[in-house]
């Protein structure tokens, strides 16, 4: 199989979107010419270039693309070759409206915008396949062709009545008989009960809650419409070119698509990453997104597809932060660097998007620092290819996800925030994570941690409780091991089939609305809030509790020695502070080193390389062990050592 | 007629929704032996049951059903049983699109929810008889049976093209000529004259303000709908089971059912309430709904059908608290406790609502506290039965309801907040108030309170005058006697036909942003916001006005002496200290007496019993006349008593 | 062509909407003896008549509307007569759907409300033409009339598929090619190509951003489609009586219809005015929409047709305001005072909207002042048909204002927002300002004021250009001259085409979430929020910048010499006081007289007239040049002079 090493042939990946036909043909020999300057060595070309690439059904004009590939072979500039199936041209809703997506509440979608089709239409799938036929025929051999890029972020949700033809279709082979689906469903409950198949639809617009079953069913049935799409487009590439590798652009943590399942249908990862500019903490969360991303890619480098090169949606990156930003990706094992887009668009939606080239042109200051950056990663060939090490693992699932997205929950949950709760303390603490499923093998991990992990197999949980026996270090979030796949509450207390895991039986939920004072002899004083339990202790030990107030006595983090191992339990969010001491003493006792840095640090270290980047406006202080040298900067480094702001060094 | 003593005989109810379709028959073994050793002597079931009573049209499956009845027949539990029409099958949808609910905005509801009809729709009728017909039939017999429960909690409204139809035939019955409509709905405004009855529409959406008479037609006309419904039901009841009592469980203060209707439609009025328990004062608004029902009931018991065994949606319960809030209801009249449900979901939409056998199972504190309250309801068997006495009315009407939440007023007028303003300050001074309509006989009461009775029929009016004229007290709140039953402003200054009444003319309402200065021999010093009025005194004597400002000197309390009575008007909102100190002096001047308790606490007269009750998380002291047997405790008490926290005492 | 002084014949105008056909026609008598008392000599009649008019398709019912013109006639009073087509009547909408409008979502409006017709509906457009073409026919001749109301408040915007075939329609008529418009559109991005005209659509609902340029050309559509209507109107009225004005009333600020356009079409301009009165600084809003009303006439007289004659919507008008509102509005240039509406409505949505004959009837305070106006007017005939003169112009167009309304901007901008920020410090400063187009002749302005404007021509850029250069001043805010007609970034920097005249160039927009600390010589230390600028200074002079933080010496006012006058630019939103300080220093420059008023006091000149007006509740000193004589009250004024609340004097 074709891979990331098959793209990278040893050099970081730089550059971007490429949308020449925004532009006359004058425009490509200026943007060529400010590639070579830059040190860009690869573009995506042709992500939204349907409407040029078959103006009206079945006719085909790829003339211009031609020129575009040839140009950039001509200047060693490889080619990210996208098909356009994102985004079908107005005619075919014209003609085949139903091909159009559809909302809940039965609004049809119009073209204008992008993503607006129907991922369960024949038609529509029908016409993706003709296209991406055509260009693997016609660009499969052309030399410049480095990757096939297929589609762009993944996205629609269909409520159409042939997206229910096939929700049944699923359904139906799913469950195989309407009594299982009836069972599954829960449909004794408010008289939902199916005598055939054909009553059954997508969780369309109701007048209160909707059945969850249905709903976690719809959601999984989608993101396999998805997937469809993509295997189909995969398969025509792959026959035309078995050495090509293939990906498809994901977005960080987006919930509609189970980028466990895309994952592994492509030969790796990519990523595009728009953080929050705005919010300080930012690195931290783009941190977690690029260890997603290395999770995905079964911890082997992936690919960082898009970013801005300056601000976007209103919020400016400051000047040094583009290479800052970028490193990191580096750092935490990304072999690519590139952007949307190439040039900044002078008319549509996205006009106000960055570009590498800005409307002010190459004078100004983001290009010179697009070329600086491309100086900086063309000194860092020895990156490519080495891995990340982690002695941590974060349980991550995407039907737990939707699950625990369910409208009818004892609080609104918000996943990605419960997994920063335990993310963000382990940053600061200088523990790199990586992300799991929890069917993967977890004896790899001196620590394994499940925020709200609250969908959990009995295969699953069989795991989970192997992995302890033997053991590990199982730390738990609140709101966890209550429902089966198919989100019904196992009995008898929660979490059920890590009671005993855990020493602990749930009587109720008690979710907070105000801030609970707690004490403990391990973590002091501290408060917590969102989230309690009445809880009775098995064989647990408290390790602090509610010291006053209605709850006053009740445990809100709990310790179990389970056969050669430990379950942690922690039943509250507790402030930061709190959540990292406790990370710490838990990290402390597995044998897992912390190396806390000032402030906005970061030290990660890939393969032989010591990555150290500040991500404050300020200037900071780092002790270095060893004696090393800066492959930036060429300087020599040994004990402490100051980094301006956004500074980076990338130490062997 | 049947009644509710036909269900008590002699004991207070207790139990609650029961859905054994939910478990294998096994469970329900279990069931019932917990049911005995709770005390439960009663459990509604079948509430939405008709997908599995008929899974396809016309073909039913009672068998499930015949064993759940024989089983708790066998065990001396009665059955409550229901009819399960709130939640028609999927295959209705399926074959009848048209039973399916419509918005204003035309969005068709889906099936997987719950309420998804359209009640006008005679598809929906004619199904709903069918198996209303054969329950009766099978189980109209049964010994278990103790009381019929139509449908669940009425609450449909649809804008679909057959409710236009229908609405227009009530038009027709109700004006019997174009002419009169038109008069009614004031359609030479906006140019909105009907020429046919085929014009007509319920009020869809539409680009600014609607026709507030369309639109208060249309409310009236979705109340009478739901009511045909209940009615179609009735009647295949009571001519099966003459003796059996019916009712449809209410939902407190819901806008959409004209509840006094209603009861007169049911044999008993019962009721479902849930209040928010992350509201210290929730208790007082649960005492309101707890007196309307009373109010509904004719001021006889009433049944308390639902509520929550412990938290519900996201808040919890304290430990305690059930058995105060359910004693509560019992002191203001309800002769029963039952619950959603019996036992909680382990799947479904409404999993996480709590039940008595929580999903922790019987060994939970829940069910021992289930247990604990069976006990102590066991104790009361004299309450059964017996009035609560009240001397002050609060006017309820559903069609001022109906036209004071229009959004054409000069402030968005939210009553149920009005009449909390009134209600609350009573509750605290310990006077028991009963909810009348307007055309109901007053002269039983020396207090007559009208917040906010914004619609006001001649003959109300003319009511009301007599009252007063006869002797009675009468505090009016601001924004009332405004327009007849057509929305139409009475000429000549406000508030018109009880202008004289009120000894006052309003030229202009002042809806307030801010907050008022006011001063008041009577009340000293205080705050007021939301309302004022730039009134003029005929008669009237002013009790405070406004301090300083724009509006310095304007009266905000007045009182008129009228014929042998006494009218006040309250032109503002004052703050809660002055309003309970001016209703504490109108009380004492119409002989009511007034009995504040500590903050919190509540003592209530029900026939020869006394219930002090304690809605606070701490301990309370109250005085009590004369000596006392405690019916819960056994113990004697007289004078000064202490109430642990939720504590409460039933005092003979 | 008539014109204004048609209607006014030497003396100013005080009327109101007149509603006969709402009330019994004993009322009219009362109605017209009411109307002499206060003076009243023009009522518009006929606004939302088309129900009563034309009770069924063409049977016409006139009977009435004759009694009412001949009623008016009698007693002197002239009528505006309106054309009803703003709410066609159910029979309309009953036979013709698809005259309804429908939103972007697809939702058909329904009648019930008003202004619900498809504005491109051509059955629509046939029946209005004929109601218009039956009452020209019928009153033409009729001596009360004197001038002809089309329509109300143009403001339909419909998306169904007629008005998609109009869009197409006009999108040929103006690119003449598919390819002339592919361009414009800027297809080439997402995928967006268009092969043929039938492909086009409004911008329905979609996924995502939808193209900016199509949103831009429907905006320009939907205000052509009314202007259509307009016309055709104003057509058949022409004809039929060409001595008679025509007008549309407007709506101040309003962006779907370009008044511009719109005032082009008609023989003057009126003003709908209704100020949030709980705002304090109501009187500068208003202020600002008169002025654009007098631009909007061309700087000739126009006509105030509609105000509230006291609260509406839920704010109250404080005793002798009223006054004040109105004769601020022959200050500005109105030659008309009317109201919306004569008497208070009894019924329908808009009930408690005010009128000068409130519900209480004419015994009320609001009565009296309505004639005490009256009085008032009467003593200003010398105003009628005199100039305001002004010193500085402020560039609004509406093109510009729908393209920087676009979803996809750096930040969301508020136009009227950005408008007042440079109104209001002028205001404050005693000068007054005219609103003219960028395309207007700017020479006779010694200053010229440029908020926002975002989308700029290349004419208007070279008109600009020249106005400077000859000698004018010109001041420009942020986030301008960046687009061209079509939306299109111009490259090479912002503001592009003026880049030489502002003296700098811009690289990247920097929005702003918090605020800054601005240094100053001129303007001392300030602080300044929303939007900042990295930019690069050409021949410009910084006049203030950034004084800490990130952005710490950033220009964020600059002045550039270029020819014979001056450029300055304004990067950010100083606060009020900087703001002010920077205005007051420009005007100086350029020889523009400041005449600052004490808080809330405005005096503007209008022919030989001094208006002195006190827009707050508290007395105020002013300071008058000469000896002048009110024509109010008589009195003779010299040096200073004191207004009570509310006060105003009218000097010669």
């Amino acid at each position: 199989m074709p891979e990331l090493s098959d793209v990278t042939r040893g050099r970081l990946v730089y550059g971007g979107d490429y949308n020449p036909e925004q532009w006359p043909e004058t425009v490509w020999l200026e943007d060529v010419a400010l590639m070579r300057e830059a040190g860009v060595n690869l573009v995506t070309v042709g992500v939204f270039s349907w409407g040029r690439l078959e103006p009206s059904p079945g006719t085909f004009d790829f003339g211009w693309l031609d020129r575009v590939l040839d140009l950039l072979h001509e200047n060693e500039i490889g080619v990210s070759l996208a098909t356009p199936t994102a985004s079908p041209p107005p005619w075919m809703s014209l003609r085949h409206p139903d091909t159009l997506m559809v909302t809940a509440d039965g609004v049809r979608m119009s073209h204008g915008s992008r993503n607006h089709y129907c991922p369960s239409s024949q038609v529509y799938r029908h016409y993706a396949r003709a296209i991406v036929t055509a260009l693997a025929r016609r660009y499969g051999e052309h030399p410049a062709l480095r990757l096939w890029h297929v589609n762009n972020e993944y996205c629609e949700v269909c409520y159409c009545d042939g997206t229910a033809q096939h929700f049944r279709r699923w359904l139906c082979e799913k469950y195989e008989t309407l009594g299982a689906l009836n069972e599954a469903w829960a449909t004794a409950f408010w008289s939902q009960h199916y005598g055939e198949w054909a009553e059954i639809l997508p969780p369309r617009a109701a007048p209160y809650l909707r059945n969850p079953t249905q709903v976690l069913d719809f959601k999984r049935f989608c993101s396999e419409s998805l997937l469809q799409c993509l295997r189909a487009e995969r398969e025509i590439l792959r026959a035309a070119t078995p050495e090509v590798p293939i990906t498809s652009n994901f977005m960080g943590l987006f919930a509609p698509l189970d980028y466990w399942q895309a994952a592994a249908e492509q030969d790796f990862v990519s990523h595009d990453w728009y953080p929050d500019l705005t919010d300080p903490t930012a690195h931290i969360g783009t941190a977690m997104s690029y260890d997603l991303m290395r999770g995905l890619a079964g911890r082997k480098p992936w690919f960082l597809m898009e970013q801005s090169a300056s601000g976007s949606h209103g919020a400016r990156r400051p000047p040094g932060h583009l290479r800052t930003q970028s490193l990191q990706a580096i750092a935490r094992g990304s072999d690519s660097v590139c952007f949307f887009q190439w040039r900044a668009s002078r008319a549509g939606a996205e006009k106000f998007h960055s570009g590498m080239v800005p409307h002010r042109g190459p004078h100004s200051r983001v290009f010179r620092e697009v070329t600086a950056l491309g100086r900086d990663l063309a000194e860092l060939p020895d990156v490519v290819g080495s891995p990340v090490p982690a002695q941590v693992a974060i349980l991550m699932d995407w039907d737990n996800w939707w699950a625990v997205s369910g409208a009818h929950l004892p609080a609104s949950i918000d996943l990605l925030a419960r997994l920063r709760d335990f993310y963000e303390p382990l940053w600061q603490l200088g523990i790199v994570t990586d992300f799991v499923r929890p069917c993967d093998d977890l004896t790899k991990y001196p620590i394994v941690l499940a925020p709200n992990l609250y969908l959990l197999t009995a295969s699953d949980a069989d795991r989970i409780t192997s992995y302890v026996d033997e053991g590990g270090t199982f730390v738990m979030g609140f709101f966890s091991g209550v429902v089966d796949e198919h989100d019904h509450v196992r009995m008898g207390g929660y979490p059920a089939l890590l009671a005993d895991v855990m020493g602990l039986r749930i009587d109720e939920f008690l979710p907070q609305q105000g801030s609970l004072s707690c004490t403990s002899e391990l973590l002091g004083e501290f408060t917590a809030d969102f989230w309690a339990d009445d809880l009775s202790v098995t064989t647990a030990e408290p390790v602090a509790e509610v010291a006053e107030g209605e709850l006053a006595g009740t445990p809100v983090v709990l310790r179990n020695g389970f056969g050669e191992g430990t379950a942690w339990y922690v039943a509250t969010r507790p402030e930061p502070a709190a959540m990292r001491a406790l990370l710490a003493h838990i990290a402390s006792r597995a044998g897992v080193t912390a190396s806390p840095q000032p402030e906005g640090v970061e030290v990660v270290r890939r393969g032989e390389l010591l990555f150290v980047i500040n991500h404050r406006p300020e200037p900071a202080k780092v002790v270095v062990e060893g004696k090393r040298v800066d492959l930036l900067s060429g300087e020599r480094v040994s004990g402490a050592t100051e980094l301006p702001r956004y500074g980076v060094r990338v130490l062997r």
